[in-house]
This record gives structure tokens, sequence and C-alpha cells, in this order.
């Protein structure tokens, strides 16, 4: 295997956007190509996560956007894994540099939902769920992760207000990230008076439907030499599966997907989890955060939920988790947001994070999820110099 | 690169299906597992193609169709490029055997559409053109087809009796199928008499909307030793794309995307398109074939109308072109067809298909194409025994 780096990123602002998809994707990508500094045509492949598409009538987004970025030979993968999309072209985008089959990769992701109202958007996410039996009998993605929820609270005794502080510490982060859907500053109160959307969550435990695209450039550690760039390292990215269907599962409090991609990757980089400086993890809902950080072997079982409350996952705190504001707060563009999280992790390693910077970050992880945990996807970047 | 082969294929009959997508496809990756004879634990990754599982409501096909297998820790992506999902599932499912990341790998693809009536069919399918400017004017795929097949006639002064020809051969080999959609002789009256669907082009002239699956498993020779298997092997395997859009293009009658991918694919192979003993082209409608074989080499241009009237692309011809039925007369279950393509060679090469064999084929070259040429996939098979 050959080393691989990122030596580009790009993203559009997290938010309200009138351009379509292919536009957005090729606006991150036209950004991320830029700061690579690398000649286009030295691009081989591409890999873009989408969900949603169809929203805009438009599939076969691999040519358009490679067309709009005027490289219309460059082959291009629209890969769909429900909210991991962004993390699974990551993935395949590596693993083409990593195998040798190309030097240069593009990879990305997008989402344009936003011109569907509430309804409309919510029943084109549970798609992602076992429409048959999950979204189809009404158990959309707040029902599912409110039932997951459920069983933590009754398992280990946390309540609302502990995810409440969950999102008071996201929301904090992203009042410094320029790009976030969410610049707003909340209080527990706000969290606890906001209405319900599936109990025992509420609207301030969700995260927001979010157009937006990000993109990064992955090449060999020779090509960055040539670039003259500064490598961030992909030290590991290992996927794995947890069985589709909630009702399928023993145990509601873990995702076991999440637990097998970080062990590969921790293994693959070499590195146990308290050698990482911050970690950029799935938070479609706050419950989601702190299932992660337990799956992750951050926090033991039943810890997770104190752990916000405590404020050791927030920036300055033990190990903060989503300086970005996660997607929580910086937004959820379902198939940008693992490949948002990679750009995150770059601007954080190379020093450029401005008020939400993890001071001396050289090494992070990222974690992302499809639905509830049918695909997990886990990166591990690092600076070396 | 380590090389790789096909040892195991499996296919449900393309037609009209009750079943769900994820039923379908599990239920050819079943038979794929079986006919390779692999413990599946085996297995350490999946792709498969699909583009329009949105009709069911269902996205995030990979884990349930992993879940459905009962495999669900192994990750699986989901890969879309219009009618070339299939054949980029399988491109990429090679890539990971050749580049050391899984010694097995489950490809596949599958489409179900036939429940929906057929404006809607079609409406759905023009979502793979260029929706702002191709599909959303009226211009689906039977027109954009059709304009290329008008500039075809003008340039070389063929006729829609040439494209008829096609019909008639594609017809006559599917009768041999058992799998096939189409199991029907046609004769050229019967495609000259059929309703006009975008003028040059008639109903005749077009693929049905099929329903079906079809996957391969792909292992290293030593895998496939350990096996007792015959080993397929692939040889080559390439993509490329071209300017999404017809109206963005110099010439309407190649698509410059097929001859970039022959090329590569051939080099790879260390093969000329001369050496093989018959080709899975894409041959969405007549057009599509003609000028898919001109761009491949097969002929030069302007003569590959004439081909299928001399008889030259018949079973027996001097290079036989979809001994399944193609397309055409097969069928085109969108995201399977490019992994159909393979499993057709596949069952050739092993002298296993019947009333269609091809005498003695020895290797053969499969063509995908997703829209109108954004992206070409063109895999190159041989048996080596």
């Amino acid at each position: 295997m050959r080393d691989v780096c990122v030596v580009g990123i790009g993203t559009t602002r997290y938010g309200r956007h009138d351009q379509q998809a292919r536009e957005l994707m090729a606006s991150a990508a036209e950004a991320a190509i830029e700061d690579a500094g690398i000649d286009p045509e030295r691009i081989g492949n591409a890999f873009f996560g989408n969900a949603f598409s169809v929203a805009e009538k438009q599939g076969h987004l691999g040519p358009l956007i490679m067309s709009a970025l005027g490289l219309p030979e460059t082959p291009a993968t629209a890969v769909e894994a429900a909210c991991a999309s962004g993390g699974t072209a990551f993935h395949h985008g590596y693993r083409e540099v990593a195998g040798g089959f190309a030097d240069a990769v593009l990879v990305g992701g997008v989402e344009r939902v936003s011109m569907l109202d509430t309804l409309t958007a919510t029943t084109y996410f549970s798609y992602g769920s076992d429409y048959t039996f999950e979204g189809g009998n009404g158990c959309s993605f707040p029902g599912l992760y409110a039932t997951m929820a459920r069983a933590y609270f009754e398992r280990y005794g946390a309540t609302e207000e502990d995810l409440a502080a969950v999102a008071v510490k996201s929301h904090e982060n992203a009042t410094h990230n320029p790009v976030a859907h969410l610049q707003k500053r909340i209080t527990v109160d706000d969290v606890m008076s906001s209405m319900k959307v599936a109990d025992p969550l509420k609207l301030y435990d969700a995260c927001p439907f979010s157009d937006g695209a990000a993109a990064a450039v992955l090449t060999t550690t020779d090509v960055a030499k040539d670039l003259g760039a500064v490598p961030i390292h992909v030290d590991g990215s290992a996927r794995s599966g947890t069985v589709a269907s909630l009702h399928d599962r023993d145990d509601l409090t873990t995702i076991p997907g999440t637990r097998r991609a970080a062990q590969a990757a921790l293994a693959q980089a070499k590195a146990r989890i308290a050698d990482m400086d911050f970690l950029e993890v799935h938070d479609c809902f706050t419950i989601a955060e702190v299932v992660a950080t337990e799956d992750l072997g951050l926090f033991k079982p039943g810890e997770g939920a104190k752990a916000a409350v405590e404020g050791r996952t927030r920036i300055g705190g033990e190990l903060p988790v989503n300086p970005s504001g996660g997607l929580k707060a910086k937004g959820h563009p379902v198939g940008a947001t693992g490949a948002g999280q990679v750009v995150e992790v770059v601007e954080q390693l190379r020093g450029e994070a401005g008020g939400r910077q993890v001071d001396g970050a050289r090494r992070a992880l990222t974690h992302n999820v499809g639905a509830t945990g049918g695909t997990v996807v886990v990166n591990i970047l690092s600076r070396r110099d």
C-alpha cells in the first residue's frame, strides 16, 4: 500500500443554497483543487457521496460534476450509503491512491434538500432506513434515534438534560465556524423547551436539514512533496456494517459497526483512541454523539452522557468532540457530511481553524454513520512534520 | 496488482418481478456465492449497482442486501452511474481485489422498476440524462438516442432497416437464453411496423424496462485454486467519461468515452479487439450497438450498421455481438445490466451457454454505458487453462 495524504480541501457554507447539487459539488471541488495547487488533469478518478439528488430529479452525478469541472473524461463514481455517503467516497478514494490505481483522486459529497418542505425531506431521509419495516411504518430517523435514546436512558439513568449539554457544546463550537449552518449559542433551557420531535428527543437534539458540499484531493506523499503542500496523512480508513434494522439488534445502546470500524482504523494507524487530539463524530442527534464516543472507546458504556455535562468534550477539554459544531450545529448536508468531517480535520491539523482551533492538534479521527449504523466509516488523519 | 478472476456467478431471470430490489439482489448474490463454493465470511467487501431504488422508497441498499444475506458486518457500497451502475460495481470490486484490499469481493447490480407505469419509468430513467437541459425539456432517452441515430443516418446513409437487423439478431439470440426478458423471434417487418417512439427509433429498436439482478464473486487466482474453481480471468477493466450532455459534443455519431475505455482495457489485456471471441455491448437502442461496435474498433465508422444486415455479428458470424440477446432482448434491469454482461461472458467462457454458445470462446469484452456515454466501463475476461 502506498502512503496517502490530503493536499487540498474545499467546502461550501452549510445551510440553504439555490444552486443545484452539481454546482455546489463543483464549487467545493474547484476550491479543493486550487487549494492543492494540482493540475486537474493529474486527477485520475473521483468519488462523490450523495443520497437524495432524486429530489432535484437528477441521477448520474459523477459525469455531470466532472463535466461542470471541465474534466469530462475523468471517470467519477457516485456512491450512496445514506448519511455515510461522503465518508464512503473518501474511503474509496483513499484506496484508489493506496492501491496504485491513481496518483491523485478527488473525493467529496453533496446534498441539496432544503427546497423540500420538512415532511417531504423527512420522508426522503427515511428511505435511508429499512423503509419496509421502519420509515414506511412511520418510524423515521427521529423515531429510530429516540428509540435508542430511550434504551440508553433506561439502562444508564441518563437524562434529557445530559443530552442537552451535548447540543449546547456543539452550538458553542459552531459560533466559531464560518461555514456552519447554525451559528447561534443556545442554553440547556433552550433545548429543554424546544418542541418534542420524538420523545425524548426535541428539536434542539436534532441536526438541521442542510445543503452543502465538501471536497478533498488525495494523493501520494511523493506528489504532495512536488506540490509543496503540507501533507495531512491518512493513517487509517476502515468500514464496517451493522445489521440494517433496529429490530434485528440485541442492544440499542451501541452501534457495533462503529466499534469494528474504529478498531480496524486504529490498528492501521497503530494508535489508541486516547492518542487522538480530537474527534469529529456522527451526531445526527445528541444521543448519537453519546453512543459514538462510547463505541469509539473514549468513554465506558454509560459514561458518555455525562461527558458533555462535565465539559470533557468541549474545546480545551480532555478530548474535544466535534469542534466544527458537528452535524448538530455545523449542519448535515447528508452526502457531504463525511467529506466535511475530513475538511474540518485538515483545517485543524493545519492550525487554520480560528476560534475553534484545538491547540496543537496533530492527529484526529472522523466517524461517519449511515442510517442507524448499517454503514460506519472511520478515518484517522495526522500531521507528521 | 494482483491477478483477479471471477469464480462465481448468479442471476435472476430478467423481466417482471414482485420481490423488492434487496430480495432480487440477495437471490443473485446467494447463487454467485454458492457457485463459487466460497465461505461467505471470506468476502471482504461488496459493491452493488443500482439507479432507481427510490422507486420503491428505499436507499442504503448496501447494508440492506448484506443483512438479507446474513452478512451484516461486511461493508457494501451502492454505486450509481445510471445504466453503467453494474459495470461500475464490477470495476471497483476488481480493484479491491487487485489492490490487495480484499481477497474476495461480491459485486452485482439490481433494478426493479416494472411496477411503475411506462410514463413514470421513462421519467425516472430521464433523471440519468442531464435533466436540466435534456430530460426536463422532454428529451428522454429515446429522444437522445434518436438524435444520435439521425446524425448517423445523415452522415453514413444508413437506414431504419439496417437498425432493424440488429434487433432481429438480438431477439434470435435471446430465444436461447433462459433468463432473457424477451424470448421471442422477430422479423425486420415486425420492427418496421412497430410504434414510433422517437423518430427514427421504433418500439422494437428499444430495450424493455426489466427487473432483475446479477452478481459475481471476484477473487485472486490463489483463492480460486483453493476453491477448485475454473477461474475466468479479468485481463482488463477500465473506465472513461464523456461530456455529459449531447449538446456539448462535436459529433453525435460516436461516444468518445467508449474509445478511451476500450483502448485502456485492451492495453491492460495486451490484446486487440479482433482477439475477442465475442462482445457484450450496451445496446439500449439498436443505434447504440452500431455506434459501440465502431467505437470499440470492430468496424470502421459508418460500417457498423451493415454488419448485422450481413450477419457478421450473429452467433457463428465473424465476431458475435450480444449472444445473450443484449439489453435489447435479454433485457435492461438498469443497475444490473453491466454485472449481467459479466455473467454472460463467464457462462460462455465456461462453455455453459447452451443454444447461444459461441464455439470455443476463450476471451470476451463487456461494454456498459451510463446515459449517453457520461460513464463507460469496459471489462475484458478470458479463460487461460
